[in-house]
């Protein structure tokens, strides 16, 4: 049985995990209200359970609290943000507010950061830059979390499962927001298999021989197979996207593929649609896209047609109301990590 | 069998039947060298079979030679150009051009074209910022093509097969290039089982009642079927793409989706590296994350690992040396075609 918890107490506490690890409160408020919100929207894999990562990350220095964000290079429409290793969530704030600010001035802004710690939830940092008018592009790759991917028509992994995301007024409540995967699947979702005990669908991995195969262990070896790239028959588009998001995210930071620097690197590119048509003019314009999406006849199997970001706010509406559910084991590590920095908050679930 | 002419001889012949039908000869040129260069790599779809379409769409003044090009709005890093209805890829190679500029200026751009007949190959134009330094994105939508691509969940068309492309230089001979729709398969493939009297591979279309079909009648109808967006299981990151190539290449171009516009809409996003990282390093690490994924193992059926667009710069190295081959129907259609504008050039083939 999950426990329940409430947002409001989960945020407040989080919060004061962060405090604890030394972060002053407004940096620890906003990297709890990242994980937070990634709970509730149902992106467990990138919500708290990432606290007891983060707690250990500051013991070993690897995450610095209070670490200045720099803007180390700005040129033209274009700037390079140091993330100076504070939690990766406070970089990504910076970099996407960095670039929101630039594209005001420029119309459209590039940034780009290095030194930054895990990001969480890339889609956060889109939405942030959507819920101010502008359509906002994201890329983050994963140094540090393995090459798993293995490229179109190759067994060895490559790049990390690199993600993309991106996000634009909706003309109606919330942004459209994409945010998802250049791989067929997490290491995460892979090790929850093996872990169940169940096979894996088809196509997420190949065994060390290239072979497809539906046994985890065949992913894990010795000898270490690979996941699949995103897009099955067509997975080289996959693999592409993966390139880009390396090169935005990581060679653009100055990381050539071959430094495993811990951490994320991020790529934003922001634009301001008001550039190009009267600013009461692309929310109806959006508005008008969302519905005629929408007003499609079902396929089979489907009660509704969502556009991208629709279902996570739905979610988020359903846990803000019920609460957060946590699986026990996590929130025996959250409350263990809590505790190691003295923080023994009582909360009721 | 299909006829070979040689490239040379083709692009002399290609420019002359624009020329015929009152284009400028640097413009009849540029739209001879892009599909000729298109037929070369072996995108046929988008190549010289085009030149029947081309000289009718002139005959019913859709496509308006000589019209020239402006750039109706510029703020900060971005530009909205109009083509004026002129060929497309003289629209498509202005816009590109003008993006390029703009990030020398501002170190990035971001470029929307309004007004813009068939863009061709889309590829051709993130190359060409490619080839001098830059990394750009480019978005395609296809207003009057049919909305045939179905939504998540959905089983009614409701978008085109908005491609997307992104080039970069890869430190070697040829651009990285990616260049691909953001659905499953094109309707000219379908067409094709369909005459050929073929079934499609599994997950390419549903039938009207949104139920997966291996037979192209179902696509056709009445009632009409739907081709799935790209992804498999994963479809909706597909759609999530293509809406994204809608908003760029329509939305931001002033063109909601319910303007049922002739052509293409194009988007552009051009970035400097050399805003980020020293100029010549870029390169250096460009390239070797290109050894570094072509050195993975071939996986079971593949003789080696390429990076985006090396294939198709072997191609056309093929097709330069040894000719290109056109199917006899389509090169029957295009000499019928130069026959109409008054060209009756003897082709040795």
């Amino acid at each position: 049985m999950p426990v329940i918890v409430s947002h409001d107490v989960l945020l407040g506490f989080s919060a004061n995990v962060f405090v604890a690890t030394g972060a002053a409160r407004v940096e620890a408020a906003a990297v709890a209200e990242h994980l937070v919100t990634a709970s509730a929207m149902g992106y467990d894999t990138h919500g708290v359970m990432r606290i007891p990562q983060y707690v250990e990350d500051v013991g070993k220095g690897m995450i610095k609290p209070g670490a200045p964000m720099t803007i180390e290079h700005r040129e033209g429409a274009t700037i390079l943000v140091d993330c100076g290793w504070n939690f990766g969530q406070v970089g990504g704030n910076f970099a996407i507010d960095a670039a929101i600010e630039h594209a005001r001035l420029h119309r459209t802004a590039t940034a780009v950061v290095k030194s930054c710690n895990h990001a969480g939830r890339l889609g956060a940092y889109t939405t942030r830059a959507a819920e101010q008018g502008f359509l906002a592009i994201g890329f983050c790759n994963s140094p540090i979390h393995g090459h798993f991917v293995s490229p179109w028509g190759g067994r060895q992994g490559r790049l990390a499962t690199n993600p993309i995301s991106f996000a634009m007024p909706s003309g109606g409540e919330h942004p459209v927001v994409a945010d998802f995967s250049t791989a067929e699947a997490s290491e995460g979702a892979i090790r929850l298999h093996r872990n169940r005990g169940m096979n894996l669908p088809d196509g997420w991995i190949t065994g060390s021989s290239g072979e497809p195969s539906n046994d985890p262990s065949a992913f894990y070896g010795p000898p270490r197979g690979a996941i699949r790239p995103f897009g099955g028959n067509r997975g080289y588009r996959g693999f592409a996207l993966a390139m880009l998001v390396e090169v935005m995210g990581g060679l653009l930071g100055g990381s050539p593929v071959s430094k495993k620097l811990p951490g994320n690197g991020l790529g934003f590119i922001v634009i301001d649609p008001s550039a190009f048509v009267a600013e009461d003019q692309f929310p109806v314009m959006m508005a008008e896209l969302c519905a005629y999406i929408k007003s499609s006849e079902t396929a089979p199997g489907f009660d509704e047609v969502f556009v991208p970001g629709e279902l996570d706010y739905r979610t988020r509406r359903e846990r803000m109301r019920d609460g957060i559910p946590i699986d026990e084991n996590t929130w025996a590590q959250i409350l263990s990590a809590a505790e190691s920095v003295g923080v023994n908050e009582r909360i009721a679930v």
